[in-house]
């Protein structure tokens, strides 16, 4: 009988649950709204029927499921599978998400942060296939970070490490949910992207301006990196901005790991173009030399399928026995 | 027949070689001054017969050397075992010291950065003796970091990670020798102390410049340290500022590893006392929550045998095919 793991994307928009081959290749997957206003329990519900599904569509298909993996967004204590706190699911405080889905589904369960999950997916089957370390960033509504070392993701004590979007690249910058001023991920997040268009457009003409008139809070990122495309300049210094510390980070990270490869990710990317050559540049001049040519940085590969594939494949490694969080 | 690992400390001042027992305690040691003004070639010769008395002590004591390990500074080519260059040894360039040494002593060697080295011996018997995870900051001349995860060195694709020293806490700061602005190093190195408080000596009043009077440029870092304990206001805000920067630093390696401890050392933990409270500020508004309570910030215990315990246990771990860089 073959075998699969079943890959859990929870995100804050949508739920994706779908079955993985051991080969990192996905087999089937179904995806539901999130709905989090409903409320956590209806979250949870709607998700564990999804996940009955699934399993039951495995057994069908003459494959065994090995064990479910599941990303989350925000602040997850990977060791003991419990979500701490999450951004996109503003009632889930302390939510023990392993063992009740455990009790659900009789196999065994990893819950992971979704930036691991996804540098994982990407490490094993994307844009860093075969890489012994990796770093990602997730660069979306805020900024996640995945380590991958020595193949692995790297956890830390408390299955806290890799919040790279909290770490500080302008230590008077402005302020970050998490309480910190600074972070990465008030500059290289979409959110901070249009904060800080919304703040110029107060002093400043651009094209979103014009465009939306006396709605100006009405924008999204993707009309930011439009606008930029368009030449907008207030657009363009917004995201040469972001380019800059997202290379500081950046440049950061090659000095202290000294990775093979650097993998961006999230829908941030869309402005590669814009920001690429300034994080470049801001690499070159802030990173040691031979690092820095070491560390190839390019764009994720998996797309919406990061997060299911990337969760599936942490739970295979947790199963190897890598380590005693299944 | 006892076994034994031979570990060198070469510094800029000072050649430290010792015989460290399998457990890392000084079996003997001896010392020599550098003397780098001889000569790259004189400082090697010096060295290599450092060593063979060393090697050969040992075999008079009835023990049997397994290797040698050199710690040295600046930017080491781990992997080949090549110093690229080091601000202390100035006409060390590209020399390949690991085939050097293996030549004249048949052993195995190994040449590691020599803040690796001092974070290994911490971790192996000294203020995080049996940690998993550790971070140590070597607050000398320069800044030098080491990183222990998973009880052994991350060394990187090439050797060069844990270039901790060199990260950015602030963009737009002073100029490092490294080429970037605003490096850790520029704020928590001795020089880095100097450097600011002759900077506000030009405008401000200063228990420093009373006594120099007219030669600012004679007072060390334990000048500064000595004045701020006597109340100087200068030198008490320079230390204050050093505080707040290595918070920053801190805190970003908090969020990035989730490390079990982090250990300070070298000769500007002097000034503990002034800096630590400023430190531990900064990283509880920085760091989340349950790494920060994790990381326990202590001060590194093994002194002037750091580097040559270090050395060798970096040694003894290669030995031990961890890596294959023997």
């Amino acid at each position: 009988m073959k075998k699969s793991i079943i890959g859990v994307d929870l995100g804050g928009t949508n739920i994706r649950v779908a079955a993985i081959s051991m080969q990192g290749s996905v087999l089937h997957r179904t995806k539901q709204s999130t709905d989090p206003e409903a409320g956590k329990d209806l979250v949870i519900e709607k998700l564990l029927q999804m996940l009955e599904r699934s399993v039951q569509r495995e057994r069908e298909a003459g494959r065994r499921p090995q064990a479910v993996g599941i990303g989350a967004p925000g602040v997850i204590y990977v060791r003991r599978g419990v979500i701490v706190s999450s951004p996109n699911l503003p009632d889930w405080v302390e939510v023990p998400l392993k063992a009740i889905v455990r009790r659900r589904i009789s196999l065994p369960v990893v819950v992971e942060n979704d930036a691991n999950a996804a540098a994982y997916g990407e490490k094993w089957v994307g844009a860093g296939k075969g890489a012994d370390s990796l770093i990602c960033l997730t660069l979306g509504t805020g900024v996640g970070g995945g380590i991958i070392l020595n193949g692995r993701v790297w956890h830390g004590e408390d299955g806290m490490a890799a919040e790279l979007g909290h770490t500080t690249v302008n230590p008077d910058g402005p302020q970050c949910k998490c309480g910190n001023t600074g972070c990465l991920e008030v500059y290289a997040s979409a959110t901070g992207i249009v904060r800080e268009v919304k703040r110029r457009l107060i002093r400043e003409d651009s094209i979103l301006k014009t465009s939306f008139q006396g709605r100006e809070d009405v924008f999204s990122a993707r009309d930011v990196f439009r606008a930029a495309k368009a030449g907008d300049l207030v657009c363009l210094r917004v995201i040469h901005q972001m380019g800059r510390y997202l290379g500081i980070g950046i440049a950061n990270m090659v000095n202290t790991f000294n990775p093979q490869i650097i993998v961006l990710s999230g829908g941030v990317t869309a402005a590669w173009r814009d920001f690429i050559p300034i994080v470049k540049e801001e690499v070159t001049v802030r990173a040691f030399k031979v690092p820095r040519i070491r560390a190839k940085i390019v764009r994720a590969k998996l797309g919406d399928d990061a997060g299911v594939i990337g969760a599936a494949g942490a739970a295979l490694q947790a199963m190897k026995g890598r380590n005693h969080w299944l």
